[in-house]
């Protein structure tokens, strides 16, 4: 960073502002118009330009691979067609969800005859900061736009060109649909030094980040505007002593291989001793059969044949990998401690036939989304029945989990008088 | 700032941090106990104790008086019997609300069984910093606390004394309700750094600043956690071509004059050029009889016998004080036009008796209060029907307009399964 000259700087800031204060000037043009219309015609779009976007993507490809890009991110960067399908569905799913926006919320009468309530409203202006992935150009847009919002998008550099194809298409579908396409906007630099520009532009009402720890945390630090983010998620399953053990098993097993590289992915079980002997014998066949290692904690590595023991500062790491923590507590109070302490306020799932002890976790533990007798898996706009997501929120303020439309607005008061005066 | 040495300051960060986390340990519990309790105890304590807590203020006022404090601000800083009163009343009625906690929203079934819910919570700690009114140490904390929440306070510096006493006296009523003492803390010094270490204070879920539009900008500067401010209130009414002119008089009078020194008073009025002619000389007779000085634009100066020019510079301008600025617009368009630009997003009206007019008013005005035919001083949580409030938030997350108790809570996601997995 500091790598731009300063006229170069402030040059960026400018170009910024003037998106932005575009943006801003359209939001009412923006949040009356036919956004499903919009969002339909980029899923035809999407159809009809495939291969211009592919041509793009190959020429971010090629230079990645020529930069030296690891096989991993050039797996990320990559548009295949089976994106072509899961995008244009998504679309047309988003645009057959109720719009979130117009209703009067809880209009009362007060004493004085006035009439109160609150409208449901777009936050506004989102900027949204993203890695490598170009779908989410398509998605995040998606579920802005669905709620009234203009979007000012930052993408990773290798993902420029790809970016840029999809906006110019983004551009062509708010034409058809009669919106402003001011709507829609990317940072037309790759420097990254646009990442600090928009932390400082007051005129977002909102920034995204979405991406790597590092990227969170740069933006949590230098944001001068609301930020909503999510935390790693370091998430726990609490095998009690009157769970299932089958059924424990099984979410053990759902949490941590099916798909062991996403946030709401099972990082450590927590086992009753009372369960313990029995259980992890258990979980050991399973998880060796499935090629994950087990890190336990002193009172379980002598009931475990292979595993290596947890070191203490690794009880709030995200493996995001084939790794799972164990650790034997001596009941639900321990647990407790320990998902208060080591957690991430992400996901986290009891294991119980005991009601009582169900309740008491799913009322104390102080995480996105906490689970009775379910996976972990389940923390997702999708699962939850939001119809789409831009990413879980681990901060409370104003969204606590995954974001969908309805989570992309907000309320103002309106007041409905005949003359009245505040006495 | 910057005074306080390199040691002292971590000595400080330290004990924020151990109060803090302090009342995180204890944040179930407050959650669960009898905080209706704590408040009605609170309001007892206030009445038998009221003398130790005017003593303290009245040590407070000699120290305030030698150090020159303005008239203004040593009448801020005085606790009145009146006081005593108002704090009583309002903590009795906050106590006889609905308990916004415990509710499960939503919760509905998934196609795989799954029930899922938002369950509403506490927002958790909350940072408090205010400026010398100790009144406010007895009113945030209990709208706070009704909520579930635990506080961090960090009151103005000439209060420090009284709101050490009123402290001590929400100890005795937590105690004698059964809740944590930990619940309310007061930062023990009255450093200045002490603002900034809240700031950087990362155990916090939310910190509101309440003060001059200094502290608030410096808070929102450098917060790293979550911030809920107010702005300045540049409220504006809109006097249509189709209003009624004797009610638009009586809303522009109770706007600037019922009490013009708080964020919900008028500051400006536009009006449409067609009732230009008629409605200013009524406007500046009323207003002249009220000791309020108009300044005008260039087209209402010929319509005003006694009116300044408005400069250009004070159009977002908040006086707080018996001025009002008066701008003639060619019509609605123009009134939103000038609204988007010079507003704060905070309180703005519309006078008129055309329906359609009202609606696209109501609809397009961003502020967190948009009113139809009624006064801008309605911008108050006990007008809205909170039943209290902390502040009026003029940012759009979370919580736009005032924040009552049910503005400090939040929703966490629960799922009730029967072993569910994702498939």
């Amino acid at each position: 960073m500091g790598e731009l000259a300063a006229s170069q700087k402030e040059h960026l800031e400018k170009t910024l502002r003037e998106l932005a204060e575009g943006a801003r000037a359209r939001l009412p043009e923006i949040a009356k118009g036919n956004r499903d219309g919009a969002l339909l015609a980029m899923a035809r779009l999407l159809e009809e330009a495939w291969p211009e976007v592919l041509k793009a993507n190959q020429e971010d490809l090629k230079e990645a691979e020529e930069a030296g890009l690891s096989r991993a991110k050039l797996d990320r960067l990559a548009l295949k067609d089976k994106d072509l399908r899961s995008l244009t569905e998504g679309l047309r799913q988003i645009a057959a969800l109720p719009d979130p926006l117009g209703r009067i919320e809880g209009l009362s009468k007060r004493p004085n005859g006035l009439r109160v309530g609150r409208m449901r409203i777009p936050l506004g202006l989102i900027g949204f900061i993203y890695e490598a992935r170009p779908g989410a150009t398509v998605e995040a847009v998606s579920v802005a736009l669905k709620a009234g919002n203009a979007m000012l998008l930052r993408g990773g550099k290798e993902a420029f060109r790809s970016n840029q194809a999809l906006v110019s298409l983004w551009h062509r579908a708010l034409r058809e649909a009669g919106l402003p396409v001011e709507a829609v906007s990317l940072v037309p630099t790759t420097e990254r030094e646009a990442i600090l520009a928009m932390c400082r532009l007051e005129l977002l009402d909102l920034l995204i980040p979405r991406g790597g720890e590092e990227l969170i945390r740069l933006v949590q630090r230098e944001a001068r505007v609301p930020v909503l983010a999510h935390a790693k998620g370091v998430n726990h399953l609490y095998v009690d002593e009157r769970a299932d053990l089958d059924m424990a098993l099984r979410l053990a097993i759902n949490g941590k291989t099916q798909r062991p590289a996403v946030c709401n992915a099972l990082e450590a079980v927590l086992v009753h001793e009372r369960v313990a002997e029995v259980f992890l014998p258990m979980l050991e066949k399973a998880m060796r059969e499935r090629g994950v290692e087990l890190r336990a904690c002193p009172k379980a590595l002598p009931l475990l044949k292979e595993a290596v023991p947890a070191q203490e500062e690794e009880w709030d790491r995200e493996y995001l990998d084939l790794i799972l923590r164990v650790k034997v507590v001596s009941g639900l109070e321990e647990a407790l401690e320990h998902i208060a302490r080591y957690g991430s306020r992400h996901t986290e799932a009891i294991c119980t036939e005991d009601p009582k002890a169900a309740w008491r976790f799913l009322e104390e533990v102080d995480a996105s989304l906490v689970l009775w007798n379910a996976s972990t898996r389940f923390n997702d706009g999708f699962q939850l029945g939001l119809g789409a997501e831009i990413g879980i929120s681990t901060s409370k303020l104003h969204a606590y989990g995954p974001m969908g439309p309805m989570e992309l607005t907000t309320t103002k008061w309106v007041a409905l008088g005949e003359g009245q005066e505040r006495e």
